[in-house]
């Protein structure tokens, strides 16, 4: 079954569970701006004026788009599909007349960045649209309806994260085949690249490259000449999309000094209490634990080991972008907003990420995806808990 | 000079001359959405927690974003790069105290799309941020400043351009030499697409490839099996991106028939009034003059002519994207708001572009690229005035 098929019958659920009349995507020139829930809604994403995507909990589904763009629109999804050439103001009064909802969700969130597609321009448009009517009246955000729809994974969904994992786990195993004494940053993130062409896909975000202590630690480029010694911690944060799904993991190697047969005990202990925090969090993730909870253990088990807290989430939900947004495992700081207190629900993918940084050695960090079941959490991706040892 | 460094550049002689004191834009998680202006304000465009890029018109730049993404903020632009851990309020509140704004600019707008990069939530984040202090009474739209700043093209983005419209130039001219009768849309468009792959470059839109009378209109794929046959007008809409920059041009050839050494007359009456309703907009296309009066110009000449009007804008910008944003060469309609109303300014860069559809024969249309100068209006594209006649 295709994505946007299973993704908009979810929604019409989805809708039902929450008593959501009608689900409104409002977009234009989405070359230039797009509204991230559109892959959910219609295979193809190129809509130059403004255009309308209405859901119903009754399970309508109606668009409305310039009439250049009508072709654009799945014609199995929506039973009707009406193209305008002046203004949409007309055929949307003319929907929503039809449809009467006494609610009209909308895709903006203060806290859940996958739910806050509508621009505050295509709002003020809206509301203008809608003036004199009841519905400007009735608008409220679509961030429940759209947590659900992101986090609640499909099979089809499931089927893309597990390649995407895969294909990210033997670019890991080729990097520990391939890595050699004075290789750099860079060179890692060339081999990295390079496995990423060959599978024909795409990195879900800048590879992270961190080679002993002097490293950066950033989201970003970090990448630099230094290069691999002996002694040194290599973290490798590699993902890529396949079909547009994402994975996120981190592995973790030694460079083993000459005459050690094994690490440093400081590098044991530090690669010890990454383990046991991601295993005991992932215990504690099942349906309907709030998202702080779970990022509590995990920092508590890093702060009685008498290291510094981490300064992230401990989990963040993949899918359709690398961090899917909607319930986090995270603190409770002001950035994360609302999301850490949200419930965690059956159907999520998320990461399980943490570290320790060793003044001497590095960045001792490891990232895991997991799957939260009726039973509890599945790892997805296949756990590291032995510290990769490289002999050169 | 760095692209960045020239719109940074320029965005402080745009907020001097508007009288604005300080720009702001606000963005996260730019993997998600991104503002699309964020191009002109540094190189690197993935920032994962809130991030302000704050500009003045006294010319300072300052950059606050999470402290893993400091790397991604170009070092030689900003004087002052701040990273935060917790939550932006704290350096956000202080960089402002400092610069002590009377107005502060953020990126919304009802009309223009390149204008409208604050979604909605961010809007709702941004005022819950600053409550209680004066700065939330002081924001207002900054789309005068991105309508400039977008529009006025530097040296080095207009070389950018020129470079992008060479490449779809030598692309329509590889469609005249290989289009042999009974190749469908789809085929014609692979040309384009492998031409594009050779060039190393990206569509700037799905080529549009419209074959005879049966072929669908439209902004997307309206590619199809439809094959080539002798009285078909062809017409082909193909544009690139050159490292980040646009082209947009529309080519035509005319399947002669047999026996047929110049089209019907029809064709050439059609193909002689969008020709000149494109000679005629142009000359009207100088500084100064309102967007909607120029395309009244081409308008008028298609409706003289005895045709329908077309049911678009008869010139858009080009730039960063394909479509500019910012003052339009349309109609006073609804949907396209204000952009009409806006002047024309010196350095920005144009399409003239308009149709007339024969029953018979098909879509007789065609799109240049101009720049607007001080004399007036100079054609960046190697303009078609004559018929392509192919003989098969």
């Amino acid at each position: 079954m295709s994505i946007v098929k299973e993704k908009t019958d979810q929604a019409i659920k989805i809708l039902k569970e929450l008593d959501v009349d009608l689900w409104l995507t409002y977009v234009r020139k989405t070359s230039e701006i797009m509204d991230p829930c559109l892959y959910f809604l219609t295979d193809e994403s190129w809509f130059t004026w403004e255009t309308a995507f209405v859901i119903t909990k009754k399970g309508e589904r109606v668009a409305i788009c310039g009439r250049y763009d009508v072709p654009n629109v799945n014609k199995n999804i929506y039973e009707k599909i009406i193209g305008y050439d002046i203004s949409i103001r007309e055929p949307l009064h003319g929907v929503l007349n039809g449809l009467n909802p006494q609610v009209i969700a909308v895709n903006y969130s203060i806290d859940n960045i996958a739910a806050d597609g509508l621009t505050h321009g295509m709002w003020l448009r809206l509301n203008k649209l809608l003036e004199g009517t009841n519905y400007a009246k009735i608008l409220i955000s679509s961030e429940k309806i759209l947590g659900a729809l992101r986090g609640r994974k499909t099979p089809s969904e499931l089927a893309l994260i597990k390649e995407a994992i895969k294909i990210s786990q033997e670019g890991h195993l080729k990097i520990t085949e391939k890595i050699k004494l004075g290789m750099t940053e860079k060179d890692i993130e060339k081999i990295l690249m390079e496995h990423t062409m060959q599978k024909n896909v795409k990195v879900s975000y800048p590879p992270l490259i961190n080679v002993g202590s002097d490293t950066a630690i950033g989201h970003g480029r970090g990448l630099s000449h230094i290069k691999v010694k002996q002694g040194d911690l290599i973290n490798i944060d590699y993902g890529v999309f396949y079909q547009g799904y994402a994975s996120d993991i981190q592995r973790l190697c030694y460079a083993l000094r000459d005459g050690e047969n094994e690490p440093p005990e400081e590098i044991k202990k530090a690669f010890q209490t990454v383990v046991e925090a991601i295993t005991k969090s992932s215990e504690a993730l099942r349906p309907s634990v709030m998202g702080w909870e779970v990022d509590s253990i995990a920092r508590k088990i890093v702060t009685d080991g008498g290291y510094p807290e981490f300064m992230h989430a401990l989990g963040h939900q993949i899918g359709r972008n690398v961090h899917d947004g909607g319930c986090l495992l995270g603190p409770k700081w002001e950035k994360y907003g609302q999301l850490p207190f949200m419930k965690v629900e059956e159907g999520q993918v998320f990461t399980l990420e943490l570290h320790v940084f060793l003044e001497n050695h590095g960045f001792c960090g490891l990232e895991e995806d997991v799957l939260v079941t009726v039973e509890g959490c599945q790892f997805l991706s296949d756990r590291q808990t032995e510290l990769k040892l490289l002999k050169f």
